[in-house]
């Protein structure tokens, strides 16, 4: 453990800037909370005007207190921050929490504020908390060094989750939620503008941290993707799993985080394919936040995902069928074997794919039973026990069989979902390491996370082919209007027969050899972003003759409606055909970083939101996976009886769209369409696009 | 209230046959649930082997009471049912509740069984719940007649919810839930297998229990939807909302609730189009259907969707602008009258859509004066109010600006959302008649499902044409092969350009006379029912000369095939091109009766399950509506430049379709593509077919 780390959760000394004597203040409750939960060490409020605070001695300064101060915590007017930070790096305080407001998330002029209060903490050694956090807890070191309401609670439980979390209030809000169901945690930390100290570095201390089996992340955004993704790779090696909430996941939320944090804008499916690709368990509700830890901990991503349901109650087991199937989880019902096994211990059970026990399985006997049977059967990779009334007054009949299944078998993924009201049986189950769900809703979403947890996708050892850096160097080919073909070509990319002419009306007729019909011809311009507007584009030529037409018709209409752009000549494609248009695209993401998007080409994308994304570059396997997500290429996999596209093709020109994440210049690419032609025919790229970073 | 009524909600007296003296078990527990929570009346435990059971004289059978008996409760084993139902009409008992199982619940030999206990009851003048129901409570009696663990608790919260469930253990379930914060019930009835008293006649009964404002259903299938739609219209003139969650949403939930209830399944989505069209309320989760009927009683279905939503913490309004969105909610910012009638009294907000008055605005005046502001504003139709931390432990603090706002704008929709453990703040709101929130989920979800409510659909007054019943009697010409087209064009659907061939390889000059090409050729044949695989059509058919040639190649491939088919002819259809394809279909649902179906064309409309459901028939405001719900069709009502489509031709062809509502004959029909040309310019039906029922 480290020095900072002991500063941060277990200090000897905290000082408080900004204390309250004044008890119906917010501002008094961190130095209340301090006391309440059992602190030990000394508090040394700063208040120039009293001598006493809440009963402890007050000092006008950090510097009156004249002894050393692990700790200090900050809660002034935001004018009156820098001051303090002033006054902690004379005094050497080994760090701060900041809970002062009006740095980074209040806009441009507070994030120079901020910039500029960290330079000072960092020239005099202090590291920070903050600004615009609430404050941290240790259960272990009876440690509430928080103004968050939730922590006037009589008691504090502890427990083995750490939670990290960007918004102060919903630390609050999971914790209280937790407490209520006996759900506990070893150290909850708020990092708020994390302007030093942040969810990477946080997340590092525990999983050093021998008080914390899982971690927990509420996220609003993510401002050092390495340092979270290298955390969370140490953290999946440590075998602690790292789950996270993330806000903003609609358009709108996503827009409203990056205001309210003051960080970047990035797009919620590239923070997902980040989060995703470094190991983090993503869930979708707040509460199964709370409640997956127990389904993660001493396990690895699994397998497979075949979930068993059993139940005694026909509407809690049904409800728990719905919420799976719409999250997509496979529910399979009993084997043969198991009938058998079962029926041999005079267990009787239909086929039915809900085993279904009735009130004659509320018999703990008869419930155990069957739980075990279930656990050790190869048929389901998961089994959901749902428990109706009785685990409501009478928590030890319905949770010991579920206790007793579950030790025989542990390493077996089980979650359990109770339709009464139920906080006793919740707490026991909880104690006892089982992930218990209040909500099926719930009990889906982290089954569902379970089964989307991958393995940290390891770094690739391949790079992008020399000669892509070089046409896209400043100044590049690759770089001019035409030049995107140029980059693609050098990815590997195929792409349409493509001839340059000369901007004439009759272009010579050697020009025209070779060309295989029917074309489409484009304007070739520096100046002219959008060809169809401007009249530069005529599609279906079928002949010479047609062609020579067409460059003429395209020449006199560009000159007419863009008289000031500069043509460089006409492009000559060969129209193709294929079973499935496909958009291929690269993206560096401002929070993300590098990312591949894959999506149905043309309108439908938009419509029906059917792409995919993943952080780039990515192998084979990844990029057939994105094909697999494609709803609407469900065709070219093979459907019904229609003809199956060269999805081995598509995934090849994936792979090399995203190999661009080692030219750093590129900010975006675009492939929309990639044709997919017949297995085995390959695939064609139609029309792409390239823009490079200013 | 009715004499029925009375005896099953607050009888004088009650018989139990099998009660049992055994603590220990579970057939004990009617009698011990009906004195604990005050039962005034009789009891009467009928058991042959003793004198007295739980303290109460028992009787040797009903007969030996000797007195009046209202209601009889029946815990015997399967095959005793009969006899106590026999014993019940003899003693001429006003109503049976029949917990035993093993009835249509079980199969068909139960269906059987069940069907003649039926009319055992109905010949002896005794109405029946159940069998397979768990009983039922009425607060305002102190009657706990039910089995259920959930009565188990010591006190029973009274409120103003009717709870009807088909779900027995749901039942308890959702008492349990609500007791815990602080939402109670005026009566919960378990309806069971529905032999005789089903959800109609109990929600009628609820319509006109003073003690009732909300009707909730906790519905597993629908077996009388006649019923339940009078019911559900009824409710909703009177004013009580009708809310219904539904289990077996999803395929695989709606197969095993068919199973599991013994009644038919019928299409979920048909089976939700049936709810709404009568009024009721659908949720979507279950806590929804506890925490939503405060936004809905005392008012009609809103006109508008726009949500305001204010919070004290930047997170758990976050969280909710995440959900509202993911449901479709639209969320407005405040407009400029609304920041400067604040600014007047002291509060400055920004222009945010998310109105985050951060910790500052926990002070109770603040937060008050803003919601106050938001309810009188006209620029939303709806305002959510998220609380933080302080509802944890000052519920007065959180909730009271809340109540005196919402005091003074009874009439506005509200939802609060509490982000922290909070069951006496919500218990406060809930006692004050505001609809509050313990996940921003479940909020979401009531929000979706206000703005998704609709008033009860008027009957149509039409009919269909009488030229199609015509043609649909038995041995009719709408039910040859051929017939579809016969029965589309009664109904006023246009159709391609169709011409009929005699089955010859060489049709004569003057039959191909006015066709209009290209054309489609297809075999007729009532024999027949895939043409394609039969090599039964061609397409593309340029001119005369490449007809002949179609007709003798078809004629050959299904002479090959198909040897036995009696050919009757050959098809020729003009090809037509359109904007879109468009499926649109009839059904007679099992369940749900007839419905109409519309979605988009081709493989498109499995891939992305991108069909709406209504009841049949659909007015042209409806139609209109479907349209408008295919994301699918985006394009041809007007998406980017893309030309718009003639939609209201397209509505006109829907309704026309669902008209089919009016000929009990037809059991399915569908018509796949419809295609959509440009606007003005029609629709054009391709393909279609109608199953008539055997």
């Amino acid at each position: 453990v480290s020095a900072l780390s002991n500063a941060l959760f277990a200090p000897t000394s905290i000082a408080i800037i900004g204390a309250s004597a004044d008890t119906n203040k917010h501002s008094s409750l961190v130095q209340r909370h301090l006391r309440q939960h059992g602190y030990t060490g000394a508090i040394y409020p700063v208040n120039a005007r009293r001598s006493e605070v809440l009963g402890e001695p007050a000092f006008p300064s950090l510097r009156a207190i004249g002894k050393p101060v692990d700790h200090v915590f900050v809660n002034v007017p935001t004018d009156a921050v820098m001051g303090a930070i002033e006054d902690c790096a004379e005094v050497r305080a080994s760090c701060v929490t900041v809970l002062s407001n009006g740095f980074a998330e209040s806009g441009p002029d507070g994030a120079v504020l901020q910039n500029r209060v960290l330079d000072v903490a960092r020239a005099g050694g202090v590291r920070l908390l903050g600004p615009n956090s609430i404050g941290l807890v240790n259960t272990a070191a009876h440690l509430a060094l928080s103004s968050n309401e939730a922590l006037s609670a009589p008691t504090l439980l502890s427990g083995r989750y750490g939670l990290v979390s960007q918004s102060g209030s919903m630390l609050g809000a999971l914790l209280s939620r937790g407490h209520a169901r006996g759900i506990g945690f070893s150290k909850l930390v708020s990092v708020g503008n994390e302007a030093d100290l942040g969810v990477g570095e946080i997340g590092e201390m525990l999983i050093n941290d021998p008080d914390t089996d899982a971690i927990l992340l509420f996220l609003e955004t993510v401002r050092d993707p390495a340092a979270l993704a290298a955390m969370a790779r140490r953290a999946y090696d440590a075998g602690k799993p790292v789950v996270a909430f993330r806000l903003g996941r609609s358009e709108l939320g996503a827009k409203l985080a990056s205001s309210h944090t003051g960080a970047l804008a990035g797009s919620g499916a590239a923070l997902d394919a980040l989060l995703r690709a470094c190991g983090i368990v993503c869930v979708h509700q707040l509460e199964t936040l709370l409640e997956i830890p127990p389904l993660l901990i001493g396990r690895r991503p699994p397998p497979g995902g075949r979930a068993a349901v059993m139940t005694t109650t026909g509407g809690g087991g049904g409800l728990v069928v719905d919420c799976f199937s719409e999250q997509g989880i496979e529910i399979v019902g009993p084997n043969p074997a198991l009938i058998e096994t079962l029926a041999a211990r005079d267990v009787k059970i239909s086929s039915s794919t809900l085993i279904d026990l009735t009130l004659a399985g509320t018999n703990p006997q008869t419930y155990g039973v069957v739980l075990e049977a279930l656990l050790a059967s190869p048929h389901c990779d998961l089994v959901a026990a749902v428990v109706g009334s009785s685990a409501q007054f009478r928590p030890d009949r319905a949770v010991q069989p579920i206790l007793d299944a579950s030790q025989r078998w542990p390493e077996r993924p089980l979650v359990v979902y109770l339709t009464p009201q139920a906080e006793q049986s919740l707490a026991l189950l909880a104690q006892h390491g089982i992930a218990a769900f209040r909500t099926a809703e719930g009990c889906a979403d982290a089954v569902r996370a379970f089964h989307d947890w991958q393995a940290p996708v390891a770094p690739s050892g391949e790079r992008a082919p020399d000669a892509v850096a070089a046409l896209l160097a400043p100044g590049g080919p690759g770089r001019a209007a035409a030049g995107a073909r140029l980059v693609f070509a050098a990815l590997g990319i195929p792409q349409t027969q493509a001839t340059q002419l000369p901007p004439l009306a009759d272009p010579p007729a050697d020009a025209l050899a070779g060309i295989r019909y029917p074309v489409a011809v484009k304007v070739l311009s520096p100046d002219i972003a959008h060809k169809t507007e401007a009249g530069g584009v005529v599609l279906g030529v079928a002949d010479a003759h047609e062609l020579r037409a067409a460059c003429a018709l395209i020449l006199q209409r560009v000159g007419d409606r863009r008289p000031d752009a500069r043509i460089e000549g006409l492009v000559v494609e060969t129209m193709e055909r294929g079973l499935a248009e496909v958009l291929v695209g690269y993206r560096l993401d401002p929070c993300a970083g590098p990312t591949v998007v894959v999506g149905v080409g043309g309108v439908l994308a938009e419509i029906y939101r059917d792409v995919t994304v993943r952080t780039a570059p990515v192998s084979m396997a990844v990029a057939l996976e994105m094909i697999a997500e494609i709803r609407g290429l469900a065709a070219i996999r093979g459907f019904r009886d229609l003809p199956r596209g060269d999805v081995d093709a598509l995934a090849q020109a994936i792979q090399a769209m995203s190999r661009l994440a080692f030219v750093p210049a590129v900010a975006e690419a675009e492939i929309n369409p990639v044709l997919v032609r017949a297995a085995g025919e390959g695939v064609i790229a139609l029309d792409g696009v390239i823009v490079c970073t200013p």
